[in-house]
């Protein structure tokens, strides 16, 4: 295992802006493009924001459910007219106080956790429960409504990865935060509310369920092999070969070996690297590189737009300072990327096995699935 | 903890019988009303059985995946009179060789799970892989194409609590079995692919996620309190009081306090059995009149029928035998039955941070959603 490089991100720092009921506001522009200008205030008459939400504790798994009762009326799908993530506008004073913008981060007005943030947790038993501190952020791909990720170009791909890496490194400070995930949802056949292209980044008061199975199976792979599992996944990967879909320098690209979804890609960094702040400048290159390649990839593979979860696994708060025997110190960043698009017309569900037993079964082989997105991305290059 | 009531089951036998490709069948009837004719032949010329599918071991969470590439091209959403499991005529010669039938089970013809079974498993590391041995059976409710399990009275519920019991009893005996799973999906916005009113077995080679997950829990719980997790949660429930649906003399039906779904109905026994074979013919006898009622609320919570998954948790094979450490002996049999209707017209979508971190935001307070679910049940009895 290598030594994390802990040289200061290069970038620029974002401008930061105060929304009108208090939240945090940051606009990240494109490599050498940055305004002069101040930001224009936000001078809308917003309700104080809502209480934190309720974080009750499920017995039976050990797991944290957040009860995010105000959800239920956020905005959803509202037309191009009144999109929030729009400039604003006289007739539509939207979420950002910009006529153009590349990349903008602002705290999410309708949050699953916070807006409290705050240390104590809990202790885990029948009936335990706690404000749902955490935050919940709003990741904005920039100004054009219509647009995707995929389409606006590297340069735009590549402020992404800074805007993910600065708030990263912002989010893992605050008090009880625990465990911070950027991620995309895309395509309403997933459930997105809101059609302009954006992700989201939550910072969760715990770690979460998915990340504690990928610990102990950290642990128990050192216990019998004496291996780091994810090393031992890449080389694994690398030297079966069929499922690789790009080897670049820094990052590959592959289909995992037991893959669940009809389309999931996962792309990991060569040297071990627990999250996105302890990538040097090369690597965040090469991944703004990949990753865009990939999203185009994933839009050639069908005649229309693919849904899809992209998703960062990071390893959770205190990786560096140390004080956990929990396989932190092993934990590896990595991207997974799915669809449920089983066929052109055809999704994916996950009825009784998968979603009460937690009992996957696959359709497509993930060899298939693998050239699939090989020629996929072909075509996008062409 | 009481002992497990080891009283054969009262109930007859069903009539078994063979498809023309070798899978079994059986025929349960109300009660009293068993027929004296022998079965019906099945004499379709079907192709061999396809070869069980792939097992693929996923390192990074420590679960076993099935590779069912034949599902690909199952039977979608055919035509009623394509419908396999009407009663068979000459225009359709569908899988149930009969006029007429009440509970009809067979073996799925496209199984992810089977038709092999042996007790091998291999080891689980990187690459391991294994045919996906075990049984996925289907469990027609009835003859009527157009009917609900809801609609077609107590009696018929009561036997298919039967069916349930005899195949788990049946299932749990074969070779390599460790969890036998009785399943109903319904309504094809969870996307359901045949509309005759059906449920599923799955029979599978290891311990799924969701249960391994439990075991855990019941281990920890009884570590750090002593007490039983299941008896503790049904405890608490009862006396907190405000989630409880109804409560009989040997079965309680509750919202759990952190229910991750808008509706999710939890049914567990006063008793501690650890599965179906356990319960006695009282205990039975109010299953069905509960499962009933609680089929015919949820049926009444909306305009339209709500689409559910209705999933029996029970112990892994080796409660009886001993053997295990593992809290096996502490599981106790449950229903889970859950719905990602949220409102009229809203679906729960499980993205990002559900899909991809196991991290669950609930929409509606469990104590609401238990109060609409007593009012529909009122509504239904009405």
């Amino acid at each position: 295992m290598t030594q994390p490089d802990t040289r200061a991100n290069t970038a620029p720092e974002p401008v930061a802006a105060t929304m009108a009921d208090g939240r945090e506001l940051y606009y990240f522009y494109d490599s050498g493009t940055a305004p002069s200008a101040t930001p224009i205030p936000d001078r809308r008459d917003l309700p104080d924001r809502p209480p934190s939400s309720e974080l009750r504790y499920d017995p039976l798994l050990g797991e944290w459910i957040a009860f995010a009762a105000h959800r239920q009326t956020r905005t959803h799908l509202p037309p191009a007219d009144q999109c929030p993530l729009c400039p604003s506008t006289a007739a539509n004073p939207s979420e950002i106080p910009a006529d153009d913008y590349h990349v903008t981060v602002f705290e999410n007005r309708f949050p699953s956790f916070g807006p409290e943030q705050h240390a104590q947790v809990l202790g885990a038993g029948l009936g335990s429960v706690d404000p749902a501190h955490g935050r919940c952020e709003v990741v904005v791909f920039g100004a054009d409504h219509a647009a995707s990720l995929s389409g606006m170009g590297g340069e735009r791909v590549r402020t992404v990865v800074e805007a993910w890496t600065h708030r990263t490194r912002a989010l893992l400070a605050l008090d009880g935060v625990e465990q911070v995930f950027p991620f995309e949802n895309r395509g309403a056949e997933i459930g997105v509310t809101l059609h302009h292209p954006h992700g989201q980044i939550y910072a969760y008061p715990y770690v979460p369920a998915r990340v504690q199975a990928q610990l102990r199976q950290v642990r128990e792979h050192r216990e019998r092999t004496g291996g780091n599992l994810f090393a031992d996944v890449l080389a694994f990967e690398l030297e079966e070969g069929a499922r690789v879909v790009h080897r670049g320098e820094h990052w590959t690209l592959f289909v995992p070996f037991a893959a669940r979804m009809p389309v999931e890609v996962h792309l990991m960094p060569h040297r071990h690297v627990g999250d996105l702040t302890e990538l040097n400048d090369a690597e965040r290159d090469e991944l703004a590189s990949v990753y865009h390649r990939l999203l185009r990839g994933i839009e050639a593979l069908y005649e229309t737009p693919t849904p899809y979860i992209s998703a960062w696994y990071q390893a959770p708060r205190g990786r560096r300072a140390g004080g956990y025997d929990d396989g932190r110190g092993e934990y590896r960043l990595h991207l997974q990327l799915t669809s449920p698009r089983r066929a052109e017309h055809k999704l994916k569900y996950l009825a009784g096995s998968e979603a009460a037993m937690g009992a996957f079964v696959g359709d497509v082989m993930p060899e298939a699935s693998a050239q699939a997105l090989r020629e996929a991305i072909v075509r996008a290059d062409a």
